[in-house]
């Protein structure tokens, strides 16, 4: 029986994440489970998972969480602060699920206390790679990537050596806009930026996936989860989504994890893993699909793919500010604010003001993260 | 520095073999090579190898193999009981390359001497599974893969228990007639069947890729050399050969093998499992290919592959028939004297006949195999 947090529970990873732990009930035994502002939802799974502790980050929904949970033994608690009283209580295995920035320090701070996070908050690596990774190694915490890019790359990474890795083939959807023209992409609306063509994701995610600035991401994330230079990783678009990711060996092999669009199979696998849970989701039907296709990335189209390489190159902080300026810009693209090409722009531009500001260094502390995120921030505010 | 003996180093996969160790000298000494009848050839690679021995099964080409390495250290030997001999020196790794059925018999007895066979005889899965699989067991003998489907299956269970393991995806490229209807595939020529769409092979494999009896000996291969059911394989015809083959674990997940049609990386994940041998052999270019598809086999046009699957159900002796048939059948095809669906036919004619006559037995012993093999190939020579 390993003990399980789950940050995030009520959210697409989340959601996910309670369909596999229902396969697997002798296997797992819930600890503390945190969602955002669903009260209702947190409370229905907290009963359902046999939860120790549901924690509400809002902390308006705490009177609700406490009428709906009365008469439980469910533990409650509220907050940034009860996000991180969630993370120190010492698990197996913590599920970091929590969408955006706002998982960082929770995150973060379960890399003491958890002896595995399961990472689906991407941001942990993409805002605070460097620091992220070495915190865990100082814990002698494992993290395991919960993307579904990422965990194939664990997966056809089982069995060999790192050092045989000759390239990372990370596979993109290319997004519902893969085959427009740069005149059409001034166009598009709300509305059809938030129809993804084969994973059903949160709002935040799915816009990310339309600028492919997900990708983008999901570029640095590898690049901190694996031994591989930035040249290594290789974009590949492959819109049916089967194949989700590959790893190119030093004698020319290519081994790649195929599956249905299901995050199901990469949290089992995370949280599985070195054993494989039996799932009985739907399995693949190949002859179904019939074709798998391949193309190259258009970073002209998607300048915020090229933006995250660079991001990289640039390292320190630089990814830090990229994040901040995304997440606000998606935010106003959100609300009707802005249009789907000044994402990128004002990821670009924030980039370009932190620049002659100074404000991209080397962060020695997430403090560091944490003023660099705030200043971006505030930067990207002023673009629109 | 592994010792290494290379059986049937004038073929196909012999000459890939050549190409994978020239590339690295530095690991293998190689003891004994063999060829059947290309004397000249065999004296060459002797000379280019470092070669202790040069076997020629051809007894009739031993002078010459004499006065092409005379002058040399190369000691020479020639006919079946030469190959026996090659076998039984000890070795790390045997690389058991001949064509058909002539190769079960050394194969075998290496198993007692080598440490690993690196298989690409397919005929001693095929004619004799359950001993040969006996025999390496008996002896502590490695098996590893040499046929591409095969080591792409190899490679996809590395780091996973085999238990977990819930389906084989067989990938075939079809052949040249995929698309032929049965009409067509009536007045198909040798020149025709000899040219095959994706790989450059022998004569006789070329053959039984055309007729997918390739496939159906690749199906009764894995059924021996892995621990599944025949209702677990499946076989998928991939047109453009370029996964390799696919395993589909209990979670849904699939992982598949990719590689540009090229037997050396095959080679050399064999005779180098299990490290992979760095090798400069062209990579793969998925934008080149831009696409690969799926589609389920016709057995009705391809009663090979039937057929194949039940020999596998039928089990004893059955599969030694069906090889022996077949290679009466393509033997005759390639002489011009039948026709192509002629193969197929005789191979079924020929397991109805063996029935009745009772010739499928349960083998207990090599010579077993042997007496059943000269049995079917009498009657199948009865059938033109």
């Amino acid at each position: 029986m390993k003990t399980i947090n789950i940050f995030g529970v009520t959210g697409s990873v989340g959601l996910s994440s309670v369909k596999v732990l229902k396969q697997h009930q002798d296997k797992f035994s819930v600890n503390a489970i945190t969602g955002g502002n669903n009260v209702e939802l947190l409370a229905k799974l907290a009963v359902e998972l046999n939860a120790k502790y549901a924690v509400i980050a809002n902390e308006t929904k705490f009177e609700t969480l406490k009428s709906l949970l009365s008469g439980t033994d469910i533990k409650i608690d509220c907050g940034k602060g009860g996000l991180l009283r969630a993370a120190e209580q010492e698990v197996d295995i913590c599920l970091a699920a929590i969408v955006g920035y706002a998982g960082l320090k929770p995150t973060m701070r379960s890399l003491k206390y958890a002896k595995r996070v399961a990472l689906a908050n991407k941001e942990c690596l993409v805002a605070a790679g460097e620091l992220f990774i070495a915190e865990a190694k100082k814990h002698g915490c494992e993290i395991l990537p919960v993307d579904s890019e990422h965990s194939a790359m664990f997966q056809c990474l089982q069995g060999s050596q790192n050092k045989q890795m000759e390239k990372i083939l990370l596979t993109a959807s290319g997004g519902p806009f893969r085959r427009y023209t740069m005149d059409e992409m001034r166009h598009i609306t709300l509305k059809q930026a938030l129809k993804h063509p084969n994973w059903n994701m949160g709002a935040k995610i799915t816009i990310d996936s339309a600028t492919m600035m997900n990708k983008g991401n999901e570029l640095i994330e590898a690049f901190y989860l694996f031994p591989v230079s930035l040249e290594q990783i290789e974009v590949v678009v492959h819109k049916q989504s089967i194949i989700h990711s590959m790893i190119q060996y030093c004698d020319g092999s290519i081994i790649a994890q195929l599956g249905a669009p299901e995050m199901g199979t990469a949290i089992a696998y995370a949280i599985g893993w070195p054993n494989r849970l039996e799932l009985d989701f739907k399995r693949l039907d190949l002859f179904e699909i019939a074709e798998l296709s391949f193309e190259k990335p258009d970073e002209k189209r998607f300048k915020c793919l090229s933006l995250s390489k660079y991001a990289v190159k640039q390292g320190g902080t630089c990814a830090t500010v990229l994040n901040a300026a995304n997440e606000v810009a998606v935010d106003a693209f959100l609300k009707n604010k802005i249009s789907f090409l000044n994402i990128a722009d004002i990821c670009e531009e924030t980039i370009n003001k932190a620049q002659s500001k100074n404000i991209i260094v080397n962060a020695s502390e997430l403090n560091d993260i944490c003023e660099v995120d705030t200043m971006a921030r505030q930067i990207a505010m002023t673009l629109f």
